[in-house]
């Protein structure tokens, strides 16, 4: 089976690993053209968005149209970061677990709890 | 071990979805934000080879610093990546295997290999 | 003065040019690294927008410190935008009004007054 | 006349205004949209260049219709840039020759030239 739970990201670097060398385009996979695909992917992600209100964005994606279109866009991306990652021999997993590691010390839990920057130092603090 | 060859695409997820949760962070989650989020870390991936030749950019990655710079910002994208798959419950390893399914017809390799577009139809064609 | 009232497209592309070549930084300027250069910063300045809400976005630019930061980042896109006219040697003017030519009919005002796409068509409509 | 000489950035702003307010569209002209939009367009841009090597590139756009599509995507990129400057009232050309004023301190011509980044210390300047 497919899904997720089952599928490891080892497999999936395998199967597009395959599909590149199928048709020798090693030599256009270079760390410079795989970033710009990344982006470029990124932005026609963003595309499916572009003009919806965060309301409308989030209806859009419970039609069924909707969103298949935004699962191959997604999946566009994540298929250039499996093939950066096969470039370069990165492995996926450590470097994703290693910075989410780093993330709860950048990140704690007490100071960012539904924020995204920390609040500025009352006047009080400086006492 | 956490390493592509035994790690799930769903384990990754749930460990991101754990750091979100423990943040309160998913009403900042909308698909819009988390587009505009992956296509900014995208291009801070590109950053790192922004006025390297191909050859530069390619040792630059032979570089130990370089290297874990550059896996930093390719997971920075993948979270997110993985992020939205978890806000639009959308499943990543059905959605790329069935994309290079696809594009298994959109890229024959006969048609394909070693080249990104096909050739231009000779004139002899149209007789 | 330096207003856009008064300042010609020209003259700031010979400002950026004049910049660019006292540095000598034209072998640089190709016209993949300026691609990548634009689509870079103009990640930066999505970045100022990435966790806001569009009334939350709207009310930042109020701010005169944030007005200054969006506008340092939209500047560093024309920059680059400017720099790939000159290397390429392309009028941005002739290529802005002919575009918005093109766009009045791709885009006609009684089809698109209030919307970004054409309406769905009427099952009467196939009468 | 319409070259880049003759028209100055503040009559290209008014075209763009009109060709939005003729239309409706100011509601989904947001700073968030726009900046999306920008990313979008510079994405559209970069895929003209992205499997190319830096050669292939710069003998692209000496073909009349290579260079013609990317004068149209560098044309999008910036009909965007004029519509957000109309959005939020920036002054375009103050903005630039301001960036690039506090660009000449930051990049100094005497270390700068031929470099885009300082070169790292010689060992000698610790003693």
């Amino acid at each position: 089976m497919t899904t997720d739970a089952e599928t490891t990201v080892g497999s999936l670097r395998k199967t597009v690993a395959a599909f590149v060398d199928a048709r020798d385009w090693q030599p256009f996979h270079t760390p410079k053209n795989l970033s710009m695909s990344i982006a470029i992917e990124a932005a026609e992600l963003m595309e499916r968005f572009q003009w919806l209100t965060t309301e409308e964005a989030q209806a859009a994606v419970d039609d069924a149209a909707e969103r298949a279109a935004v699962t191959d866009e997604l999946a566009d991306v994540i298929i250039y970061c499996l093939s950066l990652s096969n470039a370069l021999e990165l492995d996926i997993s450590s470097a994703v677990l290693g910075k989410l590691q780093n993330n709860e010390h950048r990140y704690p839990v007490n100071e960012f709890r539904g924020r995204f920057r920390r609040p500025e130092r009352e006047k009080s603090d400086k006492t």
